[in-house]
């Protein structure tokens, strides 16, 4: 057992409490790491809103962190102490249904437990003041130690920067990987973004590497478009602007629709215009916002039976272990500009502020330095 | 212009009526053809009933038929008088953005002229006492000769029988082609086939030829699955034997879902069934059927970021001209057997007797012999 310091959502809708928990040591398959540095992302918002049904309090959000494995279970043997890794709330056993299948990045060796907030025993390694604390996707990045399964760390470079390769655990890698996993665009495809916080930003990446011959981004909001630009979006579209549908302007834009599209931002109405601005028999529309509970989608079946595809992408396709450490070598070579995203950077002690100024839409991501 | 006798939709819901209409010569581009024989399709009773926003009258109806080049108009060179064909509602210009992209088969060369019922010139070439009639789907095989351009026809061998390839021209390969060719079921894989009509009988057909390991057949008319089994359904399933949705039977019945599943009806609660029943993670749903007008697919985002993909299918994703006639060979060679399908011929003037069988459920098909 050791002690850490670490933000606890006692219960939703109340600040993170910033208290000295306890942690117990990793148990056979498991790891204990000390987190450097872990973003904020807006799913750490959206459970603390009380609005995810899946939310379950007291618990420690958190979950894209960098960090160096500190201690290993019995029978650990894919990661060794003093190693840096990025923890997976999507795990890669390499020996599920879902891994061994070689089509999807969803493994569910330890889904049940993941998501009731314990490790794949049963039960919690974190406490305070002898109560159980639950753990959040697998991973509790808002902890200075936190426990997970061996299959839930991807051991990356030591010469990357924990500070920010900590992005690639979530947000950078879930757009990126959208593009080039999921829809697997081609140099010439043109390309839709509909939002572009920091999921939609790294979509544009995506594009980028991808050789998209048009990268349109669209946001209500036109201070992201400069940023957009930067990151190389062709053009930026404000649907303010225009009195009729989005998908209507993006179809007239793109003579008949784009070749792909991505929802970066989890609105069903917006999952649906992406769809429609598809181009008619081939154009793909790729969902990678997370909708509100209960929320749904929907659409004329005659936009499928005319060609269009509808699909998903969670951690954009990536396989953790086996992908990651790609990922953050191509941040490391500057493919993947994370100094970009990394708007504010804090001490644990601030990270309420954190949530505040991505409410406020000022942040892109905030880095917590532990 | 000559004289032939046709089965005219004067107005919507009620019987046809068969006069002898006036068909004009083929101009350039176009083709004179006399039909041999014409099978009656669902769509054609969905134009019939009103329901058809697109439903033109008076028209003639009918898309599936197999024909013979009476005539051809200037500057047609891919077909001769004599040669035998089967119209195209989906043409094949080889031209057009569509067809030049090599991804989709709707080739959209006359897509505005053919929905208003008219020849690519914008007229038409049925009249009745001067009136005139228009064509359907630019096909109108109800009448004895009806008048195609040069694109919408397929030309196919001599040796095969008019009567039963003329069922090529929509249901059967519309159901084979999109196993085939728009989902592209692999050897092993399962496979959910939901609503056993001719489109249905004709996926189970496409997923024999794929190799599929399980095809579930599903429908509430039991009295379907004995020629479902015969055509090679490994399961039949009729949810009215189930007092829980079917999508969570199929999901039990197949360790969490198929790998493909295929709507065949239209019903747009089945297509949500259709996709909830296939696999996480990598199961992909067709839809196949022509949903009501208005009418909307719905589901939780959830599914599709969770790896199951939607898309649809028309014209099963042949492409007319060039693939058609290898669907032709196929049923000669026996690997299609259309005998099946046929349940009852009869003659033109018999020819609402076949919409009064459909609407019984007691035909697979009918065909119309001139």
């Amino acid at each position: 057992m050791i002690k850490s310091r670490a933000a606890v959502a006692f219960e939703a809708k109340k600040p993170l409490e910033i208290v000295e928990v306890d942690v117990a040591m990793p148990k056979a398959g498991e790891v204990l790491v000390r987190v450097v540095a872990s973003g904020v992302c807006h799913t750490d918002a959206y459970t603390l809103s009380g609005a995810d049904p899946e939310g379950i309090f007291p618990s420690i959000l958190g979950h894209e962190g960098g960090a160096i494995v500190e201690a290993i279970g019995e029978g650990v043997t894919s990661v060794a102490v003093g190693d840096h890794v990025i923890p997976l709330y999507t795990p890669e056993c390499r020996q599920c249904k879902f891994c061994l299948s070689g089509k999807t990045n969803l493994c569910q060796a330890i889904r049940s437990t993941q998501g009731k907030g314990l490790m794949p025993d049963g039960t919690t390694r974190f406490s305070y003041k002898g109560q159980p604390i639950f753990h959040y996707m697998g991973t509790s990045t808002f902890s200075e130690y936190t426990v997970l399964p061996e299959i839930s760390v991807a051991k990356i470079s030591k010469d990357a920067p924990l500070e920010k390769v900590c992005l690639l655990g979530c947000g950078v890698t879930t757009g990126i990987g959208a593009v080039l996993n999921t829809a697997k665009v081609k140099p010439g495809d043109t390309v839709a973004i509909f939002g572009l916080g920091g999921i939609g930003l790294s979509a544009v990446i995506g594009a980028v590497k991808a050789k998209a011959s048009r990268i349109i981004a669209i946001d209500i909001n036109p201070a992201k478009f400069e940023i957009a630009k930067q990151l190389g979006a062709t053009e930026c579209v404000n649907p303010k602007d225009f009195d009729r549908p989005i998908q209507d302007v993006i179809v007239d834009m793109t003579d008949g629709g784009v070749d792909f599209s991505f929802e970066c931002i989890g609105n069903v109405q917006l999952m649906r215009a992406a769809l429609e601005c598809c181009h008619k028999g081939w154009g793909e529309s790729v969902i990678i916002g997370v909708a509100g509970a209960g929320q749904e989608i929907s659409t004329r079946p005659f936009q499928l039976v005319t060609g269009r595809v509808w699909r998903g992408s969670a951690f954009g396709g990536v396989r953790g272990r086996t992908e990651l450490p790609s990922y953050v070598d191509m941040a490391q070579s500057g493919e993947i500009p994370l100094d970009t995203f990394i708007t504010h950077t804090m001490g644990l002690e601030d990270i309420n502020k954190a949530f505040d100024l991505m409410h406020e839409g000022k942040s892109i991501r905030t880095v917590i330095h532990f």
